[in-house]
């Protein structure tokens, strides 16, 4: 008699991310079988001081990289697409995405000498990924060119992956979300909805990428003599294209700055997503060269990044000098950590005597995400037996969450999950695993951190609160007399004059500590030492002060 | 013949403040007398990191002391009256505020052993300051009970300061802002108004406080089961009542968790400003006695603070445990800069299973500022012939000239200004003059930063971005000879084994530089040694791994 064998289940992993379940990267295990669904990278905290960038740990698929079938990508933003350069050098497998999200990899690819096979597909191809997966690609509304939700068919049943999106009647492109293969696929059966929950807490619909072309024709033609300057992120290709026909109607030149706009108007320009008229394009250099009511500047910096073309020209550190004559409009809305940053540009902007345009009021900007009605809508066209929300904070999977509830599905086939978590379904359950390493590698300059990297945040979150307090102590080995004592702060003195008499007392109760030593006898073990100095130095500048600087004895020894 | 004299003029001077003008502190000056309009404290900014506290720096009062008739207060809100204790010490003058707003002020004067004259007003006192000002109080609504504009008259005519407000029809206390009041000194003539502008971004009028009672009202109705708890801030009396009312309706026990809240809410009972059944309130200690039903806990930390008790108990540090039968409301929206610890606490409130309720839609708080037709209601009622729009960024400032511009104002009339500026009104001009010392002072522990404050912080933004680099050379003075050369590092090894390999070719850096000193000639001065070992590290370690830690290079001699 045959052996009962347990049949075998789908898993779904979620890595990476900085708060954002699912956001980086998802992985789903079948059989043999690994996919890997989008490869990104997340900005950091604000409470990892001078880190660059937060990558997904590959620990679980480097240690099964010979499972590893391929890496598919929904669209080219950095969340999904960032941390490429770095899994590839360790994992060799194929990458699959869209036109524009691969000209975009390839570019990045390129800076980090890193290569990889990368296969170019369009909406509605299927491709086969080892024994248990067939990837069909669903063309959706985004905020980028080219961006797909997934439909993956498993022994078990079919996964749909919503990637993000929008649905947008009237897109720029032309190219309407596939809501009837999204129904058919529906009829047919979804044994799993991934979907993402950016707006779940915005009732309604997000509007249209064309309203803004609206808004924006409203304010060229209020701005007639003036010259315009528009900040927007640099990947919505559907806005660029929108501002440069609006320069094109009137009869302004085009000026870029920012060296990521730069590459992705070429990029999108060679492989045709955006078209315009090169004579119409002209070098930042020259802007002087031409009247105010001929320019139209695009630009970086929507968020208030510091280095960005924005932030230096409200900064007065650009070329680019603003005046009364200029109009700013600002075609972003803040993202949740931002809203400082890009406060001060705009007091800076108007401080310059700009016009600025920021307010959501104007409509000159549109989320990429969709709202509640929109979750609805696909909820319903679907009707999924399980459902995971991803793309969110542990409240917006919540919310999705009651929101699934609300419009008929039982609370019990929803999952909310962790990054780390892993979650197995089969064709009747959906149950949650084993954990696997999920953690975030910190990127900082060309180093990636690793597991001693959270130390490394505490300490600078440490000396950037408090500062920092060196003692050097010199001493003779051999008759243990102390030579000298030296201090040295940084981030410290707050008040030279009452600060320099402490130090002086610091030193005093130093000499006094050594002093109940025998340094003689330590053979240069100087750990008991150097802890009764770092905890008795600490109690001191609390109870003088009420402050608490990093404490680093050194001893030394001639 | 006489000789033509200077007529004296008015000077309005702003102090203080973190972006915002005129929120901390105003001055207004005419012949020898000064007064002095609040004096608050900020949060530092998120680029000064470490700072407890921001006051205006008072260099300019002090060196005017004999001058100074009196500091006015507007309401009792820490950025109205959270630099008395540092002020008051330097500044022997009488402070004049209504109750509550005195109340406040002596709790923290007593924290701080500082002793003052607290003078208590009500609205429609009129006090004289000097022989050139006459104050009235002028009741108001606003976030806090007690709050005041103010008629300062002069002897070129009338100053309006409308101090925060808003217009509340039916405000808890009953006390409606004293419109008729306002009308009459705007028929009388009104020479310069000062007016908020926190707002201005916001169309329509702000809700009446009332608003929020009804919601809470509708949330205890829907949760009679479960235990509830109320965020908010400890300063918003009208809001505590009005949960105190709920709580009496609902037979539910009132504990109070955080010490501002239990100190207002003392402040306020002692004075009359609360009133609540003693009987109703427990210790908080006692809350595990009662059943979830029979309580309500009223907290601090709707701003996500980190030590606070709402954070607390959604990290899971606090006593009182959170669980499936406990609804949070967040009474209060965040403050720009706190969005993403605010968004933390409620991910991690939802985490232990609570219901939490927070959004603007749930109408469960209102703001205490007047929006844009609230604001063109005082301007047509006072009808000013100058006026500085204040209490906000340069933003809000450009914003709320151009909304009393919309309703008939001369633009020539608007003066906007910034921190440390100086307006000379006459009964025909308004005129900026030399700007005053109005630097903020950073307050860390006990310590009142100076003027090398912001080194100190530039320090500790550049360790907290990138680390530090201690570099400890030994050497015999007498001979040259290096004895050892000691590498230290916090904050900056991010992979142990790359980077021990990179601190061991950094340690050869070091010794051949030292070697291409006389060390043996330089009798202790080795400034140029130290510079040189920094500059070379700096180059080394960018060009290595693309970062740049703070290098701290000592040299001591045996």
């Amino acid at each position: 008699m045959q052996k009962h064998i347990n049949k075998p289940s789908l898993r779904v992993g979620f890595l990476g991310g900085v708060g954002e379940i699912g956001k980086n990267m998802t992985i789903l295990e079948f059989g043999e079988d690994i996919i890997v669904i989008d490869c990104g990278s997340s900005f950091p905290n604000i409470d990892m001081p001078g880190v660059d960038l937060v990558i997904p740990d590959p620990t679980y698929l480097i240690e099964n990289k010979d499972r590893v079938r391929g890496i598919v990508l929904t669209h080219g933003h950095e969340d999904h697409i960032g941390a490429l350069p770095y899994i590839l050098k360790d994992l060799n497998v194929n990458v699959y995405g869209t036109k524009l999200t691969l000209a975009l990899v390839e570019n990045k690819l390129k800076e980090h000498h890193v290569e990889a096979e990368l296969i170019t597909v369009k909406p509605k191809t299927v491709i086969k990924l080892g024994k248990n997966f067939k990837v069909e690609f669903i063309g959706v509304n985004h905020s980028i060119a080219g961006s797909c939700a997934l439909s993956i068919e498993t022994p078990l049943g079919r996964v749909f992956h919503t990637g993000d999106f929008k649905v947008d009647y009237t897109p720029i492109d032309g190219n309407i979300i596939d809501l009837q293969r999204i129904s058919e696929l529906g009829k047919d059966g979804v044994l799993l909805l991934l979907g993402e929950s950016t707006n779940i807490e915005r009732p309604g619909y997000t509007m249209s990428e064309a309203t803004v072309g609206k808004s924006l024709n409203n304010i060229f033609s209020e701005n007639t003599d003036r010259r315009i300057f528009i900040a927007t992120f640099a990947s919505n290709i559907h806005r660029i294209q929108q501002i440069l026909d609006l320069a094109e109607k009137y009869k302004r030149k085009v000026a870029l700055l920012g060296r990521s706009l730069i590459n992705v108007v070429d990029c999108a320009a060679k492989i045709n997503e955006l078209h315009f008229n090169r004579d119409n394009m002209i070098d930042a250099e020259k802007i002087n060269k031409y009247a105010d009511n001929e320019l139209v500047i695009i630009l970086t910096g929507s968020q208030g990044e510091p280095m960005s073309a924005l932030t230096r020209m409200a900064s007065d550190v650009s070329k680019i000098k603003l005046g009364y004559n200029d109009t700013v409009i600002i075609s972003a809305s803040p993202i949740p950590g931002n809203e400082r940053m890009i406060y001060n540009v705009i007091n800076n902007l108007y401080r310059h005597g700009a016009r600025v345009i920021y307010e959501s009021l104007h409509e000159i900007h549109v989320s990429g995400h969709a709202c509640q009605e929109e979750l609805k809508l696909i909820h319903t066209l679907l009707k999924p037996k399980f459902f995971i929300p991803i793309h969110g904070e542990h409240r917006h999977q919540k919310k999705h969450a009651e929101l699934a509830v609300s419009i008929g599905m039982q609370p019990y086939n929803i999952m909310i999950t962790d990054i780390g978590n892993v979650v197995e379904v089969t064709e009747k359950t959906i149950t949650m695993k084993d954990n696997i390493p999920s953690g975030q590698l910190l990127v900082d300059g060309l180093n990636i951190g690793d597991e001693g990297s959270g130390e490394v945040i505490r300490d600078r979150r440490h000396l950037s609160e408090e500062g920092l307090f060196v003692v050097v102590v010199c001493l003779n080995a051999l008759s243990g007399e102390v030579n000298s004592v030296d201090i040295s702060t940084r981030g410290f003195i707050m008040n030279k004059e009452s600060d320099d008499k402490l130090l002086e007392s610091v030193k005093d109760l130093i000499i006094k500590l050594l002093s109940e030593f025998d340094l003689k006898s330590m053979s240069g073990e100087y750990t008991a030492v150097k802890n009764t100095l770092r905890k008795e130095i600490k109690t001191y500048l609390f109870k003088k002060i009420r402050r608490n600087p990093m404490i680093l004895p050194m001893i030394l020894e001639n």
